[in-house]
């Protein structure tokens, strides 16, 4: 056990301005959750909002409660919550669906602003190895639209750079994941959307591992459309409500694919003829998910006020003591750093390699260390600057350490695979 | 004031085999609750599992909840408690998004499939004055797949069948909603879905307005597919995800235009080449709005070992009450009854109009009868038999004579619009 180690983390928590933002969540004792990554912990008051949402909203307003209760405008009054963290105004951003659909709507949109000032740009550009459902997506439009979909590696600056290139003038849009779910590598937002506008296409942005793990400014780079979920750093609860942005400019000219009865300029005059709502309500389709969006709603107080510089840097203390307690502890057991070493080339979480990363995942988590597994051989640790400190880093990699030492991951049970995981 | 009525309404409630199911509902005092068909009643223990499910499996449990609470299979779980009330099989139903999405799927589903036997199919035939959803939504499709959209009068069997017959080999599909949210009158489901088979389309319904209200039996009217809001007669909570069903026959082949990672054969494998699952699971998209669909589920357990039949009889004994009511206690006020009198051609609700539609329904929820407004002059009323008596009905009747009589429904608060109604 390496002391200085400690001492450098209990120094880094002694200085730490966001330490006391742990005690706007409720964690489980016992835990060291480095999962915030795939669910945010939750936020203190969310359980008495839901709660108040079911009982007294739901049960007692019953259907008044979509005006009383202020029910109707949650998805633009939680959306410009959000504005903030991602760098848009609030006026840009609504809360709907899930992030598959909301891709689905932002890749259309894209699609058919770039086609109505050319109707040769028909190529689509995404990543091969993006979380599945942004590649399927991309297929299912290049399907429906008849699109030509190249798809370029996820760490491939240059691969990327070459395919907008050779597109050219034929491109339509470009969709990226900003921060890989599984490398955690970050694409640079300034330089891809810049060069995708260069060569006069869309940029569209999944912001899953971005939003509340850092800065985004999606309006300082000029980007069209974004989406991302709100489970994630964002703390919303499993299954929370996605957003999506779409830059003011295209807000008189997109056509949202999923044209429902809350996209529409007067929802409730049921018109048989679908007029679009001139704002990014636009891009609302169906009835709200109101408990969930509540929920977030509440969450989303946890991050209300923080500086999200702030939160950047500790992202980048809380992986830098990661990696060289990785480096320092564990490297007599063959493992690899899948995520990139340079602060500015990842976001908030650090992708270790094992060829046994199942059943060391499994052990760890029976020890009260939350990680996760990513086929075939990826540990995912995701380092949430709120509520995680230097020290509980510390004492997870002491813990992996154990666990190597002993051998304990390789017992039976943390080698059986459930349906899901 | 005719007490030969009161006397019918008291006996009728005596001899109700439901009566005792109001006790699975929490209603507030006061209140006449004639709005089931757009916001169901609170069921009782849903608050109860909403809390457990924020404070423990998401608080305590965290990520592990998505195994260990069995969050992941929700949505065919929940599904399966859905397939009895609309009588298909369990692995034919699955909860996710919402209806309007969901209508999405289906039809484009559904186009595809006739395509594929014969790609000269390309008409769409749908209601001009359904929901607006579900008329946007099949423009969106009919605009994505390069369909002509012929839209029907909803009341209008003789303009529907010869618009089937006209498409004929060119028809693709057909989309209905069975019972209008307006008028309450109901098609046939089994003389429209013979119809459109017999000239080769496929047939799409929207339940919205039928499952939870009365029995419905998909597969033995060989319906294609089906779509249904669960916030209605299922009484999920505001915003509770809808329902989509896909008949048995059509898993192998059909095509969802949203794929999505939770539609994958192996989501957990995250494969970049999308391989359709073979079940009802390929209908899904992303991620389930978890809390939504909890509360889902446990308000499902009020519909539990209920017999439709009985729901349908009580329906039906509900709503002549009520019309004979307005017939004999109404007459001097020139409301008109815009629901068919044939029992068997409305579902559970009775729309009345009359000039002065919304500040009556103004002043009706003020004195605690809650029914809703729908422009231009219609005062919709909905009767669910779970938690209604035949007493309330008629309550609910002399309350509005009341107001009408006093005038009191022309006060101005009760003219005054808000920004959603």
């Amino acid at each position: 056990m390496n002391s200085e180690l400690l001492l450098r983390a209990q120094s880094l928590d002694a200085a730490d301005p966001l330490a006391t933002h742990r005690s706007r969540f409720v964690l489980p004792n016992g835990v060291i959750y480095l999962d915030g990554n795939s669910l945010g912990a939750l936020p203190v008051g969310v359980a008495e909002t839901v709660q108040a949402a079911v009982v007294d909203q739901w049960g007692v307003g019953l259907i008044r409660s979509w005006n009383a209760a202020d029910w109707y405008p949650a998805p633009l009054r939680v959306g410009a919550k959000i504005a903030r963290l991602i760098g848009v105004e609030a006026e840009e951003v609504v809360v709907c669906d899930s992030t598959s659909v909301n891709l689905f709507k932002a890749l259309v949109s894209a699609v058919r602003i770039a086609q109505r000032a050319d109707q040769r740009r028909n190529v689509l550009i995404a990543e091969r190895d993006n979380f599945p459902t942004n590649t399927y997506i991309a297929g299912s439009v290049s399907d429906l639209l008849g699109l030509e979909l190249v798809l370029v590696d996820s760490t491939d600056v240059t691969g990327l750079s070459n395919a907008i290139n050779q597109a050219g003038n034929r491109l339509a849009a470009v969709s990226l994941t900003e921060v890989s779910y599984k490398t955690g590598a970050r694409w640079s937002m300034r330089s891809i959307s810049s060069l995708s506008h260069s060569v006069g296409a869309l940029m569209v942005w999944d912001l899953c591992h971005s939003a509340g793990a850092f800065p985004v400014a999606l309006n300082d780079n000029d980007v069209d459309f974004a989406v991302g979920c709100t489970y994630k750093y964002l703390n919303g609860g499993p299954g929370a409500p996605a957003f999506i942005f779409a830059a003011q400019r295209h807000h008189g000219v997109l056509e949202n694919p999923l044209q429902g009865w809350h996209g529409h300029v007067a929802p409730f005059a049921f018109e048989s003829k679908f007029v679009a709502h001139a704002g990014i309500d636009q891009m609302l389709t169906g009835t709200a998910s109101q408990i969930g969006l509540l929920a977030l709603e509440a969450a989303l107080t946890a991050c209300e006020g923080v500086d999200m510089e702030l939160v950047r840097a500790k992202s980048v203390s809380l992986t830098d003591l990661f990696m060289s307690m990785v480096d320092v502890e564990l490297s007599d057991f063959e493992f690899g750093i899948l995520t990139p070493r340079a602060a500015d080339e990842r976001g908030s979480q650090v992708a270790l390699t094992h060829a046994n990363a199942f059943p060391i995942t499994q052990a760890l988590i029976a020890r009260g260390v939350i990680g996760d597994f990513r086929a075939p051989n990826v540990l995912r640790f995701g380092f949430a600057p709120l509520y995680l400190s230097h020290v509980e880093i510390h004492a997870a990699v002491l813990t992996l350490k154990e666990i190597m030492e002993t051998g304990e991951w390789d017992a039976p049970q943390f080698h059986q695979r459930g349906s899901v995981t």
